[in-house]
């Protein structure tokens, strides 16, 4: 079998070499710009230019380096009848609970205040947190929001999650679609978003929002920078409707240098760290199905191309 | 049903208000030291006087409001052939487990030095955890320390505990006594300590035991300040045997403003605010299990008055 990996990473060979040790059997290729066509198989691709379809035309399954799909779907050739698939946690879903949950008790249990007591060698208990003050809403409830949603129930927190359709999850009061989210936010304090990025949900963090949270709210970030309207955000700060927000995502990675993010003490920037591919769990859930497919079995994350996720 | 509140506290109505609540059917009063028998049937205390156990002499339970006996054991009269409660957990291990999860987040998630970044405008993405090269040690598999132990396997780091007696836990390599001592530390990074203070554990923290530890390792001590030997924590750092600590807790408190860990760049300080008893969950417990008596049913936190915990 021949595969194609298509990535715009300078270093390709740190992906393709532990891949053909994992797949000792496949012709492996990395695209060229002015290459031939290959014949592939099957193309491991993150970001992949119009060309690519073009010029593979027996491709048998095309697997996206990521779990977010946005980048892929703006292909405009992108095939249809072939399994597209998306990146299903490989150790992501984990590293974005853990990230959700440091920034959560980073302000409900005052680590801050603590860090600048310690500056000042000063040593002042504040009072406790109790948790049912800081009830948290999660958006999205793929297996990120879920993993985020099982660890702050872990943590004691009262945990709710929406999502475009209904789901059930131990210990967390759940709500769906356009009718539930007024009384899911109504009952958040934090406001975590782990959406998929699509038409209907672009711009879903905004004033409106913001404004039918609990008080003192807080929002983390984790989904995409385009799920945000920025100048709301800075607005629903300086009216006090939101008293922090956490942002791993921007609509312009790097966060450029002058944008106004930076230097608020109310909002905290991580680089799009959250959560980060790992090399090896990648492709060993990648060439499972490569291996799977081949065998004529079914695969999980096909995605539907039309809904977006 | 009496209930007679016996805990020294300047504002005896922050838990007696709340209480009533719980137990609207109840005639609450607080200790007069002076004032005549009350006819009790419950007594809430915290090290109380000898007199209390002289004057009502128709208590049907007393209930520690704390899950430390040592100062209700010195009360010369404690009663026999009632059951003498202690407090269990009462929120106090989330709290635990979490702050521990944080400081451990903080280390192995760069997040100080994002937060750096963040002041310089700065967007630079470091190398992603590997959890493998982060395994947690926890002395003291008690209440505190398995919950520790369960929130980070839930976090999918490597887990050992380590205790006097032999413990079995889910995911938890365990270890006991001190033949396992060694074998437990050469296999730990992160060094968590939950031990109760004795005669046998005061000190443990010491330059021997840092020796012992993987590379790069760290140590986050929830214990008591009189686990740790503070000379050989400031000597281990220098020494590159360990590159951070976390400490809540110390032989001295409030640590002393003179303290050369005060402005440690390697030591996170924080006022021993790691698990606080918390009002509502210590008056929920209690009053349970007040009904739970009350209704002839059985409870648990009995002490052993002989055996002495």
């Amino acid at each position: 079998m021949k595969i194609l990996f298509v990535a715009g990473d300078p270093k390709p060979e740190r992906w393709t070499q532990p891949l053909q040790a994992l797949l000792p059997e496949a012709e492996i290729h990395v695209w060229d710009p002015q290459g031939p066509a290959v014949g592939a198989d099957y193309a491991i691709v993150w970001q992949p230019p119009a060309e690519l379809f073009e010029r593979e035309t027996g491709l048998k399954a095309v697997f996206n380096l990521g779990a977010g799909i946005d980048g892929l779907l703006k292909v405009p050739n992108l095939p249809r009848g072939i399994p597209v698939v998306r990146l299903e946690d490989a150790g992501m879903s984990v590293q974005m609970a853990e990230y959700v949950a440091h920034q959560l008790i980073e302000a409900s249990r005052d680590m801050a205040v603590y860090r600048a007591q310690q500056r000042d060698n000063q040593w002042k208990i504040h009072r406790p947190i109790k948790r049912r003050e800081w009830p948290v809403g999660i958006m999205g409830l793929g297996h990120i929001g879920k993993r985020v949603a099982r660890l702050l129930t872990a943590l004691d927190y009262p945990v709710s999650g929406w999502a475009r359709s209904q789901h059930r999850i131990e210990d967390v009061t759940t709500y769906s679609g356009d009718a539930g989210f007024e009384e899911f936010l109504a009952g958040t304090r934090v406001l975590v978003n782990t959406l998929p990025l699509t038409e209907a949900t672009r711009g879903i963090l905004n004033h409106s929002t913001f404004a039918r949270l609990q008080p003192e709210a807080m929002l983390i970030n984790v989904g995409r920078g385009e799920h945000l309207v920025e100048a709301d955000l800075l607005a629903a700060l300086d009216e006090g409707l939101l008293t922090r927000a956490s942002l791993d995502v921007f609509s312009r990675e790097p966060l450029p240098d002058d944008h106004p993010f930076w230097q608020r003490k109310d909002i905290t920037i991580t680089p799009h760290i959250s959560a980060r591919t790992l090399r090896d769990a990648t492709l060993e859930q990648i060439t499972g199905k490569i291996r799977r497919l081949a065998a004529g079995e079914e695969i999980s994350g096909i995605i539907d191309i039309d809904r977006g996720y």
